[in-house]
């Protein structure tokens, strides 16, 4: 971090934190294109710059995109490790060895880490942890678990104060694809299984994430920052999503069911009860509403309540925005309490802005025209309509006897508010109609999934 | 923060900071009975204890309870503001003045603030940040904003490295429940304002409310940081709830929707588009899942896609929460790379964990039972659960020609694991039965609302 502590900055001295990035896989490539593409947005959030100085990749020679070049890449991993510039050290490469060994190295010389490694996390996490406090800094895991919800960061910090009594996860995302896929289209599992494959939302081996294991470690790291248990995955009990068939599927939804696979961790007087299950959820609870590849995790506790939190769970770009979300926290630790300390309002300045007008929004319309039922009331509010190029999508009338008040219900196309409120003007207008006429927007219907 | 940088800490030397509370009204009875409560929790998450020095109230002579001994009580704002012991000031009373000045003061004094007062950090966010960062300071505001739900942290942090396209909330707890009432129950604006008001969720005076400028304040701050831009509340286009009659809410229902109050802000190329209005929402759109007095926020971002953060909104216990969460992130700053930093798993010391056995775990299962389908086979299936207690809430058999094989799906009451168990392998040892019994468990009905 140079220079530091002499702020304020100007952007001729902008503070900066440099990084060394172990592994340039997906993942890796992600957070390198993040951190690029989104370079401005983050120096405006943090006040400060954030660097990648080296990449240990296993070959040099394989083609990377202009995001890696072929400067920065290092197939030794000292000079990522050993290198007293770089502050973070973010581990990218999976598996346990030798990830497992460069983050001990790394955290030994005193330099933050950051890790999308559920694995190594759930099963070496206390070694780890033990080390980062002897040498006080950090290692920040966010992205090892539903990478597109910041929901780690929400169980240590959000519901810090709060008791919480039991959490119950969607966090794999295969098997919610698979089971979604099911359900929709009546597969049976080892079809929606190849379609998952096909659209890459599953691997080619998938026995860690059908077979429940994926979603056991993560149950373990929520565990841990929920309960602050530690627990081995390997002891959870744990039950894939292979036995599911297109019958049980059916014959649920007849039901009034749909099956999720729900990893569960709640706290009991005997202990913490953990389980990685398929189960049938009532169609109107939250969590049946989680789709596709999507994740979900349910937190109950004493004081909030019950809160959700739902997003993307996998991916290269989830997974590379968690872990760039790691480093931007970081490095606000490492500035914290230095002259120029990040801005409070979470960017470095602030525009003053004014609203822009809202007539030139364009909604589909719900009108409640109220009017004397004679003929060829129908036509005139048509005509109010069409003048103004408002497309009508549904029209309900209810018919009593001629002469009466009636109310009539139109659903407009999208249409600009502009259009709309002049249209509604001239109605209101008309001599048959009793009333201000009722316009509400409407949502467009874009569902999660 | 007594003593400082000698750590590691045991029992007798933990570390401490030191607050001061400006009103002592729900909100501040909420914070101080969360602090004392969840005492050993906090200390066990922070490796520190927070100690409430000074409260300031209007009336010494009202009675409180234990948690706010006469001792700490105070009437001279100077109490908590001059003493240099206080590190953290939470302001918790509302309006405008005095709590600008008071806060301006803290800051002045180099304290962190924390503040529930979103009408004040709506309208007055820029001179008191400014303030902030020229003491080198924070104010945190989370409970400003939808308490259940600690979205200000999502979007400052987890978020950070993130584009926000569009934020979509639903932060009004009273218009919400107004809504759902008259969805639910068909009552009159008049009526279900009356039941939210007789029910606690609406105020005597509930203009704020249901007029939509609370969620204008609300959408504000979101804007803030989001996108890091500064919109007066007054200039947001806002619209309450008071028009919506029960003929649009029967109306919407039979065309598929229902009604909410969202408040939506969304970066356009001329400029931030604010709005607050009840809109139509198509009925399966995850925030048309909203119930009762329940927030939601939907954030749309370029790489994470749609995430949606869903909670308690209001009420002296959410929002307490949300307070101690803002204090429990000062301390952490606080103490960030102090010798003797907060740990990095979320809790200064874990505990070593095995789950319980799931044996006595009880739920509600379904059964598919694939038998030959023989006279009296139903008997002996229904003799096996009997046996073992398992009672039948449900039986569905396809029936086919006598000798033939079927499935008959049998949804059992909530019985304990082994019990069910043990009538399943019964059941797989009698003679008609030609295969294993599929078993999954099913989840117990909770919705939110």
């Amino acid at each position: 971090m140079t220079p530091r502590g002499t702020g304020p900055y100007g952007a001729g001295d902008m503070r900066e934190v440099v990084i060394g990035l172990l592994g340039a896989g997906n993942v890796g490539g992600g957070v390198a294109r993040i951190l690029q593409e989104n370079q401005a947005d983050i120096e405006r959030r943090l006040g400060a710059s954030v660097r990648v100085k080296k990449i240990l990749v296993r070959n040099l020679e394989r083609t990377r995109d202009a995001t890696m070049p072929r400067a920065l890449l290092t197939t030794d991993p000292r000079e990522v490790l050993e290198d007293p510039e770089i502050r973070i050290v973010v581990e990218l490469m999976g598996g346990i060895e030798p990830a497992l060994t460069m983050i001990l190295e790394a955290l030994s010389r005193s330099k933050h880490v950051v890790t999308a490694n559920k694995a190594l996390m759930a099963t070496h996490g206390k070694v780890l942890f033990a080390e980062a406090q002897r040498r006080g800094v950090a290692i920040n895991f966010e992205a090892a678990v539903a990478g597109g919800i910041p929901i780690l960061r929400a169980l240590r910090e959000g519901l810090a104060s709060d008791r919480i009594e039991r959490i119950t996860g969607i966090v794999n995302g295969t098997c919610n694809y698979i089971l979604d896929a099911m359900s929709r289209t009546g597969a049976t599992y080892a079809d929606a299984l190849k379609d998952a494959q096909a659209a890459g939302f599953a691997e080619a081996d998938p026995t860690l994430d059908v077979g429940g294991g994926d979603a056991a470690q993560k149950l373990s790291l929520l565990t841990l920052l929920a309960f602050g248990l530690r627990v081995d995955p390997a002891a959870i009990a744990t039950e894939g999503i292979t036995r599911v068939r297109s019958f049980d599927i059916a014959a649920a939804d007849a039901l009034g069911y749909v099956f999720k696979s729900l990893a569960e961790a709640r706290q009991t007087p005997e202990g913490p009860a953990l389980s990685v299950h398929p189960m049938l959820v009532p169609k109107e609870h939250i969590l049946a509403t989680v789709r596709g590849s999507y994740n979900a995790v349910l937190v109950e506790s004493r004081a909030m309540g019950r809160s959700l939190y739902h997003g993307r769970g996998a991916g290269p770009m989830p997974t590379g925005m968690a872990v760039v979300s790691d480093i931007i926290e970081l490095c606000r630790h490492i500035f914290a309490f230095d002259a120029g300390r990040p801005p409070p309002e979470a960017f470095s300045t602030i525009v003053e802005a004014v609203p822009r007008p809202t007539s030139d929004e364009a909604h589909e319309n719900y009108l409640c025209v109220h009017v004397t039922n004679v003929p060829g009331i129908l036509g005139r509010v048509a005509s109010c309509l069409g003048r103004h190029e408002v497309s009508v999508k549904r029209l309900e009338q209810d018919l009593h006897g001629a002469g009466q008040a009636v109310d009539m219900v139109v659903v407009t196309e999208r249409v600009p508010e502009a259009r709309v409120r002049a249209a509604v003007a001239e109605i209101d207008g008309l001599d048959e109609v009793t009333g201000p006429t009722h316009r509400f927007r409407i949502r467009e219907p874009d569902t999660i999934e």
